[in-house]
């Protein structure tokens, strides 16, 4: 335990990238703070991924009912947004954060609820006072990016979004990535007119291209419209509607604009000119070791800089590594596991460790080193008795060994079966070992396991 | 290759507990034949698990539908019967049992579509054929069990309701096995009045009678009737209706009485009392290798006395082991991994491993054998965020290793629950490893792995 400095360690943000290894590393008995200058929490509990689920499960519900509706009588389920929004403030307002809150405070650990500057490698401001520490962690996480055209102004971000109490009757989205496509899809359902501008002409870069265009089918068939490489050039107010200027000299008359181009690192205003922590516009750069330039500050979550996917899952991953490596426990850097991700629309899309463009790159270079085997799952038994008749195919990656190392899958319970064939991934199953396994049956399991 | 005989093996029954085992055989080159009295397939595929599941999906999916009736401005989903069945009968009538015979004659097994007796050990009666094999695997699976009391013959089986073009007004079911509750679900989804008659006080007996009684009280308030310990004593015809006279001379006017008070295997007319082989009133005597006390005859699937649950995958897992011991593959006994079950009621129990009931037990025996932790789900974020507000409890069983070996849920999602958690426990994962799995998030398995 450090004389030197008030705390052991420091860390800058109360996301799920810094408490999940805070908490752990006070009840080993090192002196901790944590400053933050929102919410604890950070993204995911509060505007993030669980008050998007909580949204959108009961999106995905109807959109599987309503494969069956000829069994139902014809009856098609709408979302009633306000309600499903007061359910979102139901379980999230006074939810999962309060969790972490009574964590952080049973660990012992001081919390400055401002915002933190570093003054030096070893210093942080918090409004008059001056606090130090051994180590410092830095979790800042993102926030949603602007566009830079005229009128970025009038436009919403998927925080806006997350609390809206009315939903527009026209919406304009603006990107495809995760955010764009999950929320345009949560807007959709409760009967908003939805237009989706692309950036460029395929949608949720990072997923095999197929699948891809596969989601954008079925969500235009659900009354879903896109607009590739749609060039938006500015916002305008017009009477009380909006106006998007895209394309050439195009415009589309809209009520509200949800810019979900991207999110950047929390960076302004951390005082890193005041150090050498090393960073550039993808976020803080750190060693395998999760350190900065700085051998005393390191840095987790969505703000470094990393190829790993910046998800909830990935953060709490890194900063209990990290907890690891400060207690002494490791001295190895760190080996991210296979990481399985969901894009939460109806239907959905998800994978899991290597992917198919990833195995054909591969195979380039090392000719067999993967063998990739894409499957339409609709005659799967499973799959047709839950009336997955839309969209359901699957592409499964082998290495040389016939281990099965990645997976990726397109159906109305995608998510579900990515995130069983992670374990296998993760646990590293032979095929012997998956074929031996008693299955249940009938299950979604049954069908993914049975043809190896 | 046998000289002195027609076969290498003949197979008596051709359901998944013979044809997985039959068609791998016959492709390493042995000379097998099949005997089938009925369908290619047997129960599962024609009327049993998958029939069943075809009709189920829709009713599941409208229950859980349904706990979200307010946010679906207060629509509430019935399941249309006659287009249920209508849809299992495309699904079924020409599905999977289809791809089963076109393995068999893929793999060249000669099948005789007709009643098989034996004559002798090696000796096979078919028609007025006698054939002949170095070795007989009995498979004759198992069918509905008729109460014996006056009027049985009025009331049905499973077989007949899974096909039953319309869905009567009231409806008796006998039994609260598997069988019974599932198929008072699906009736109870179409909108029949239902009652179910109990043999005993308790129903399904070998899952935690805690979930048990919950189910029932979930299924009563869903509008399904129990009557306790309903000491059924007959069954009359009057006028177009049927009467249930039961307990102390009480009556129940009804539509259609189904019987599920059991099944009992096929051995009448097999000629057993042609052999040596021992049997009983719960089936074919075997060993550890799946032999009778005749040795150059064995026994597979339903129709064997065991303690092991008699399920589609335990017949396979049976048959395919089997295989492996007749072509020298192996020759230890058999070892039955995990064996997930579930009944796929609105909500569903299902479970896996050690139970509850065993660990106690077992605790008995060895105090401190068995740590068992109850939970309630109904504050885990991703069961609260999919509505399932009204049963989501599980049972997890560690052994002295803390290594998970049982689990058992009861939810809308249990048998997803349970699937997932029966590969970790077929693995054999340590905490260690699932702690440093990444699961998807939110997702069922992220609530599931998160408090080991």
């Amino acid at each position: 335990m450090s004389k030197k400095y008030d705390y052991d360690v420091i860390y800058i943000g109360a996301g799920v990238g810094s408490v999940n290894g805070a908490v752990p590393l006070a009840n080993r008995g090192y002196k901790v703070a944590i400053v933050e200058s929102q919410a604890i929490g950070g993204t995911c509990p509060n505007w993030g991924c669980t008050a998007k689920y909580t949204l959108d499960a009961p999106a995905q519900l109807a959109y599987r009912a309503n494969q069956f509706s000829h069994i139902y009588g014809g009856n098609i389920l709408h979302v009633n947004w306000k309600r499903d929004m007061a359910r979102k403030h139901r379980n999230i307002d006074s939810g999962p954060a309060t969790g972490m809150e009574h964590r952080i405070k049973a660990a012992g650990i001081k919390t400055y609820m401002t915002h933190g500057t570093l003054l030096d490698n070893h210093t942080v401001k918090v409004d008059d006072q001056k606090i130090t520490a051994d180590k410092l962690v830095l979790v800042p996480g993102m926030t949603p990016h602007h566009l830079n055209v005229p009128g970025t102004e009038l436009t919403h971000d998927s925080r806006n979004f997350l609390s809206l109490d009315d939903l527009p009757k026209r919406m304009v989205v603006i990107g495809t990535g995760y955010v764009g496509i999950e929320l345009a899809t949560v807007a959709n359902a409760g009967g908003a007119d939805v237009t989706v501008m692309m950036h460029h002409d395929r949608p949720l870069r990072g997923f095999y291209e197929p699948f891809a265009d596969q989601l954008v089918k079925s969500l235009e068939k659900q009354g879903m419209h896109f607009v590739k490489s749609a060039k938006v050039a500015g916002f305008k107010k017009s009477g009380n509607h909006l106006v998007v200027e895209y394309g050439d000299h195009q415009e589309l008359a809209t009520d509200y604009v949800l810019d979900a181009s991207g999110r950047v690192p929390n960076l302004k205003h951390l005082g890193l000119e005041n150090t050498n922590v090393k960073y550039n516009r993808h976020g803080i750069e750190v060693n395998g070791y999760m350190q900065t330039s700085v051998p005393n500050v390191y840095a987790t979550g969505d703000a470094i800089d990393s190829k790993i996917e910046k998800l909830s899952p990935t953060a709490t991953y890194e900063t209990k590594y990290l907890t690891r490596l400060l207690t002494g426990e490791t001295n190895k850097p760190m080996a991210m596991p296979a990481v399985p991700t969901a894009v939460y629309s109806s239907p959905r899309i998800a994978k899991v460790g290597v992917d198919v463009d990833q195995a054909k790159a591969g195979n380039q270079k090392h000719p067999g080193n993967f063998k990739i085997v894409t499957k339409d799952l609709r005659n799967h038994m499973w799959y047709k008795a839950t009336g997955q008749t839309h969209v359901a195919a699957r592409a499964l990656v082998f290495n040389r060994f016939n281990r099965l190392v990645g997976a990726e899958e397109i159906s109305g319970r995608a998510d579900d079966a990515i995130s069983m064939l992670a374990i296998l991934i993760s646990l590293h199953a032979t095929n012997e070992q998956i074929e031996n396994m008693v299955r249940l049956f009938p299950s979604q399991a049954s069908d993914l396991l049975s043809d190896f």
